[in-house]
């Protein structure tokens, strides 16, 4: 059964995955020379930067989520499909997906990462991971959850372990969410839950290499350790989380840490397809591109985006997974294809690092910028610009920095909700 | 088990139920001469209604909610129990929950209604209700992916049962989301789904009586009739939904409706409770109840709200289900409560009834205010500016008056994001 998008006359180009690649390749596609068909298993992009956000109930989800329908309407020969590729066949040019298949002349995997529990399933069923938005949503919940049965728990080793946080992964999103937590346990747990003692409550954030933020510099690292072991964040360094057993937490120097609420944010595993070789895979399963983001030994598939790992001079070992690389490749990789079409030669993709950021809490962030380093309220102000300019869409962006001025002058994050939801039909 | 409140030398007040009444009382009760506990399913207090907007992504459901902890902040005496009430022990003067049981001195049931199937299992099963801000979130998801499998169904039968909507109830709740639905399919449909052609999608709204906005003046109805048929909608008066087979609602005249989207507002029942015995309960379950809120035969035990039934002269059948009057008896029943520990004498309940409002779409709606009726767009004005009023917190009155704005502005329902979400643990 094929799935059904009209025939044109154009050259049909299959996106999968509407993250920041997958987006900015479309809209730079849209209205042009090409057909464009987009896949995506859920009807929004996703503002990755932000979930934590959303997971801490400081942003409604809506807030980082942009409708694709909303995104490319008046576009013409534009199509989205909400569903996910299965099945790539690159000898029929087609892929498979739940709702049929799909024929193309060219095909771009945006589809990313997803989170990495190394093979545990142990912690892969009661780990939380924060990928998605819907994820995010079921951290925010378990939180709140736990709080409310804590109140309710006569057993104190229960109360702690339904109180305890362990965070694991020391990157960006684990310093961000590891910062959002303990500002919540600061102000709003004394004013919501004056019947829980914050000594009861600890947060842990395991890392196991030596620094926190390891993508960023010394000094970044240096300051993000600091500024996390002063809002009482236990800090753990070279070790890592290798089980959970009886509730508690396994360290790989044998040390248990109980806790019912365990985040998982220490790596990302490629999302992986049927029928693509094992041989076209690099490290983290990241499919192997030249430098044209052309996938090993095709013309006419491509992969950008954290999925695929493309060296140059200064990137031997790839880029990082970050957005920037990811919309510098889906825009260079639009001129490119209407190059191709044109008989033009192709340019190759060179990474333009216009710097990196982690924001650690109130006034409080970290910056590389070039060889510049910034910390505290400079790198935040800079880090709250850098994202709100970012955001999709002038609603968003506003209701963004109505949250976030609301919630820094109320001292307040104010999404407390416990929503659960799962459509009927 | 005992659920853990501390003991107190002020008695003890156990509300159920934290809707307009029970919120009404507590807010009151607070800083008193009592200590209050309330218990809720949930952690927020719901603003039903604009539950509607939810459903149809006018609003995120975050605005229409708000954290009882956060209303309740630096109250004394006051405890809140995220729980179920199961049971009523009058004579041992206490209440059971999954979490463990609890004595009063006072009890106030404030549990509200839940949608009446009417013993219909196979409706139950399928039908869409809207009492709950899940429930609105449920029926969000759903109708927006019926859309998305609808572009990719080749059966135009299945295509016509995604997209046609069946609503059954003729009262607020029914006109509102018929309204908010059609406004959808004319403004969103179009510019979000092209390929859809919109004559495949039929919105039809069933009444069982002769009028819809049973509560309201002729007038009232005879407008909300023509404004929702000017809409596109189908009503169809004086038939009951009786049955769901094959994919097609049954009406009581044997007439069917082909959907997959059957929206059940057509009546509530009281929520019960073990050890209540059925000589208290009148029409719908209601709690029958004396002109001091004072269950029948009881001192200590009070019901206010929809859940109760209380007559006086001007309402021999009882008062209206709806929010004023819930909020009266709970305002009222605070006073007379002191009045008890002080040994004075009660005063008896009566409605102030300030009229009856209901809005159908952009610049129309219908208000039946003591002797004076109005429609179209003043009455849509002072809809609006009586729901923002009422929205609890300045943050949510701000959120709905923005995204009314950003709605009414750019013809755009906003929030269309298919979130599902389950805790975890």
């Amino acid at each position: 059964m094929k799935i059904l998008v009209p025939d044109s006359d154009k050259k049909r180009i299959i996106i999968v995955g509407g993250g920041f690649g997958g987006l900015a390749l479309a809209d730079k596609l849209c209205n042009g020379i090409f057909q464009v068909v987009l896949i995506d298993r859920h009807n929004y992009h996703q503002f990755q930067p932000l979930l934590y956000q959303v997971a801490s109930a400081g942003l409604e989800p809506s807030a980082i989520s942009f409708p694709f329908r909303k995104n490319f309407r008046k576009k013409k020969e534009f199509y989205f499909r909400m569903t996910e590729v299965t099945k790539i066949n690159s000898d029929k040019h087609s892929i498979e997906t739940p709702i049929g298949s799909l024929d193309y002349d060219y095909l771009v995997i945006a589809a990313g990462t997803t989170t990495n529990f190394f093979g545990n399933e142990v912690i892969k069923k009661v780990a939380l991971p924060m990928k998605s938005v819907e994820e995010a949503i079921n951290l925010r919940n378990t939180l709140l959850i736990n709080l409310e049965k804590a109140l309710d728990s006569h057993d104190s080793q229960k109360r702690r372990s339904l109180l305890n946080i362990v965070i694991v992964g020391g990157g960006a999103t684990g310093v961000e969410i590891a910062g959002a937590l303990s500002e919540m346990k600061r102000y709003i747990l004394p004013e919501d839950y004056p019947d829980l003692k914050d000594e009861e409550m600890n947060i842990y954030l395991i890392e196991g290499s030596d620094r926190l933020l390891a993508v960023m510099s010394e000094e970044a690292s240096a300051h993000a350790l600091r500024f996390l072991t002063d809002m009482g964040i236990t800090v753990i360094l070279n070790k890592h989380a290798i089980d959970y057993r009886d509730g508690n937490v396994i360290l790989s120097d044998g040390e248990s840490l109980l806790t019912n609420t365990l985040i998982w944010v220490s790596g990302v595993i490629a999302e992986r397809f049927d029928n693509i070789s094992p041989e076209l895979m690099g490290h983290g399963g990241r499919l192997l591109v030249n430098e044209f983001n052309q996938l090993q030994g095709y013309r006419d598939i491509f992969a950008i985006g954290d999925i695929c790992l493309q060296t140059e001079a200064t990137y031997p070992k790839g880029h990082p997974q970050v957005a920037p690389v990811a919309i510098q490749q889906g825009e260079l990789l639009a001129e490119n294809l209407k190059r191709m079409e044109q008989g033009e030669l192709l340019k190759p993709f060179m990474y333009k690092d216009k710097g990196t950021l982690a924001t650690v809490g109130r006034n409080k962030a970290v910056a590389d910028i070039k060889k510049i380093r910034l910390q505290g309220f400079l790198a935040w102000a800079v880090w709250l610009l850098v994202h709100l300019r970012s955001i999709l869409g002038v609603k968003n962006k506003l209701m963004v920095l109505f949250n976030w001025i609301w919630n820094y002058v109320m001292y307040d994050q104010s999404v407390r909700f416990i929503f659960r939801s799962n459509p009927k039909h």
